[in-house]
């Protein structure tokens, strides 16, 4: 398949597409496999992860902190996210594994995944590595916080705001649809000051607030 | 005792000398110890190192580069290098480690020289800690060549000049000292393409020659 589908994906254009083809190469598809890059991207996302947790997450400890990078380096989570990318679409199997489903055997795609990361690493830089697995990443990581921090999202955008000396947002029901007993609420959060305006929408009015709130201190955190 | 040494040492200046004052700390000292540090700097080594024997070991299969950095990233190597830095004179402990010594404790001196690491990424970026961790380990590194190529400097020296079509070392001896059971042997190798000459010692002239190409194969690749 046209691998500029997958480059749109991550949001990586590759100055040498030698390295990406390499990366979606299986071991059972002969030379030129991808088994060195994984080598190497495995590495380079352990030190990103490791990183952008140091920053995130100024309380925990040595020991919290090495758990945490265990959860996000795991095979289920990188094969989570080879899926969402559609990365068996573009891997080249040999004839064996092809036939036996190879393109969706969680451990070929956390594997080829890697081995994206480290073409990535050889191809830009660290930097580049550092934006495409912060992209891939961060829904992960936001889900992360709430967890790390106990504080739901309108609590931690308010609090946010207020360090910063910025009133706190509105929120506003935009639209309600459905009956009674399956409503579901679209809602609005407003901070002019920093011209956020962001949409959540949920069963409950509180659900609807709770997204609009997390989208808008995405926003606002960048 | 004074850090400006140490930076020296290192070959790196630090904008946020804070980050190096937690670097040293151990734990026993109390707060703003270098805990965190150290799981930040484990990951940026091994991520460095790999990138390094990626690199320099083409024909080195996934398994083999994983242990290869194993070898480089353990305590043993970590506390060879803290020794050459000196690093324990400048560690921050409490009472009693330092009456029981863990200014030389092996597990202590690698902890903080895995801190170092991770406040030199923190403080300079990825492009720091590379250069420093280049420099560090770059004599182990070099044995490492010799080692996972199986070929003696003399050779790979020749190889890589004539790879670059430039005309093979000369060797002279420069003198000869001691009785004839024990001489002492210095030679000189001479490339005068490359305004290159170097000189090596050992108790036979095949010795000394092999250090002298090792000292003008490491200068021809820089």
């Amino acid at each position: 398949m046209d691998s500029d589908r997958l480059e749109e994906a991550i949001g990586y254009h590759f100055a040498q597409p030698a390295l990406l083809a390499q990366a979606l190469t299986h071991r059972s598809h002969g030379v030129g496999h991808n088994e060195r890059l994984e080598f190497l991207g495995d590495s380079v996302l352990n030190c990103l992860v490791a990183a952008e947790i140091f920053r995130r997450f100024e309380a925990l400890r040595e020991g919290e902190l090495s758990r945490l990078r265990a959860s996000l380096v795991r095979q289920e989570t990188l094969h989570q996210i080879a899926q969402e990318l559609a990365l068996g679409d573009y891997l080249l199997l040999g004839e064996g594994e092809l036939k036996s489903g190879g393109h969706t055997r969680p451990s070929i795609l956390a594997d080829a995944l890697e081995a994206l990361f480290g073409a990535i690493f050889l191809d830009g830089g660290f930097q580049a590595a550092q934006e495409v697995i912060g992209r891939l990443y961060g829904a992960t990581l936001r889900g992360l916080d709430t967890k790390a921090t106990g504080k739901d999202p309108k609590t931690m955008l308010q609090e946010f705001l207020q360090a910063r000396h910025t009133p706190p947002p509105k929120y506003a029901v935009v639209t309600t649809r459905g009956a009674a007993h399956s409503q579901e609420f679209e809602v609005e959060c407003l901070i002019p000051e920093l011209s956020v305006r962001t949409t959540g929408s949920g069963a409950s009015r509180r659900a609807a607030e709770q997204e609009a709130a997390q989208r808008a201190y995405d926003q606002v955190r960048k």
